[in-house]
């Protein structure tokens, strides 16, 4: 028996998040069918980020368990030849059978892509979310200076979780903007449920003159949902990467 | 009766390109079908260049004749609430009852995108072209320099059209890499059926090394569809947009 590791990028359009649920069909549902008739066996995976409905991928992390005799390096080539369009296993490599994707220390990238423009470009609508009200940056990367650091992210996290510790580290939170995109990439040691969403969130107010940069801190301190931004919605959010110190 | 200016963007996915066929639904065809429910009379418009399926536009054009009283600079926003997400009005103005969008002299610019990588990235799938061998850029512009100026270009037209002059004036083509990306911009006062694609294949298999540089001139002078490379595919092909002389 051998435990695979495979990094899946994905298109979230089309698909109601990673975790497989009854009302829809989802890519952690996609990658066991697929991996199950290339195996042979009843192959169920184990992600490292469970995104949303909508949310793309370019590195999130799977693992599974197989004794199937493909080479572990051509595994991704095999099933990418089985795969839909919108779903490809960048890599696949073997690691040790107790290597897990979610108790492993690892750092998460997260990027959120703003159209900023008079308006919508229909070529760009399934990734960027399209905002068309002119936002002060400077400010955004002011507020987003009290949110680096080891936090209490209550504040930053959809009530409908019943985590324990919202204690997390981010590591950066860069703003910058191209033309009429902006981007803003977030790296961390890990995020609570709809933490990076609810962080563009308040930003997006703060760049519009809602709150000043300083209230961000007091939003922090509070530790209450109520006192952030909205959530911003999820097709502009992708999972960059995962890396792992070990 | 007046004549009105519309300067159209959309996502090419999902449709059987610009003009009205029977097997599928065509941008025109939505535009004349929310147009009549909007003005309250049978519109037709009128496109300037009808996109193949899966062509994207940021500025295609389109005219129609209606006396609706919806002020023209208006008329965008209106209609924008009844269409598709995948279809934007970017503008709508007046022009006089004369005004053609094919007779007038204009320029036309398009883009080819070409994601030149590894592995295919699921979330641009439908708006780059995937090529995974490496490409001689600096071969592919010496080739392009053969484009530029007045030529008959009956090599790069498609040959299930009957056009009888294929002489057109390439004003530029340029190409850029940046991170993975190429861009192919090429504009001119006016494009053969499938031309854009075919010079854009034509250039894949000179920075392949399959064409030298030189034999994209010989491929002109043959004015001959079979010497050219293959017809590159439409998702990576975008119409940029059309200045008008008047």
């Amino acid at each position: 028996m051998k435990r695979f590791k495979l990094t899946v990028a994905y298109d979230g359009t089309n698909y109601c998040g990673w975790q497989i649920q009854p009302n829809g069909i989802t890519i952690e549902e996609v990658l066991n069918k697929k991996l199950s008739k290339l195996t042979g066996s009843d192959i169920r995976v184990i992600g490292a980020s469970r995104t949303d409905s909508g949310v793309h991928a370019l590195g999130n992390v799977a693992v599974f368990d197989s004794d199937t005799t493909i080479p572990p390096g051509r595994l991704s080539h095999a099933l990418n030849q089985r795969l839909p369009e919108d779903i490809v296993v960048v890599k696949s490599e073997e690691v040790p059978l107790n290597w897990h994707p979610r108790y492993c220390n690892s750092v998460k990238t997260y990027e959120y892509h703003i159209l900023n423009a008079e308006i919508p470009d229909p070529t760009r609508r399934l990734t960027r979310y399209f905002v068309s009200y002119k936002l002060d940056l400077e400010k955004m990367k002011e507020a987003a200076g009290y949110l680096a650091g080891e936090h209490d992210f209550a504040s930053f996290c959809n009530v409908r979780t019943n985590v324990e510790d919202t204690v997390r580290i981010v590591y950066s939170v860069d703003i910058d903007k191209r033309g009429d995109e902006i981007t803003i990439r977030i790296t961390g040691n890990g995020f609570l449920y709809n933490m990076v969403r609810i962080i563009v969130g308040t930003l997006l107010r703060v760049g519009r003159g809602f709150y000043t940069p300083g209230q961000v801190k007091d939003i922090l301190e509070a530790q209450d949902r109520q006192a952030a931004g909205v959530t911003a919605p999820p097709h502009g959010l992708m999972l960059v990467g995962i890396e792992y110190n070990q």
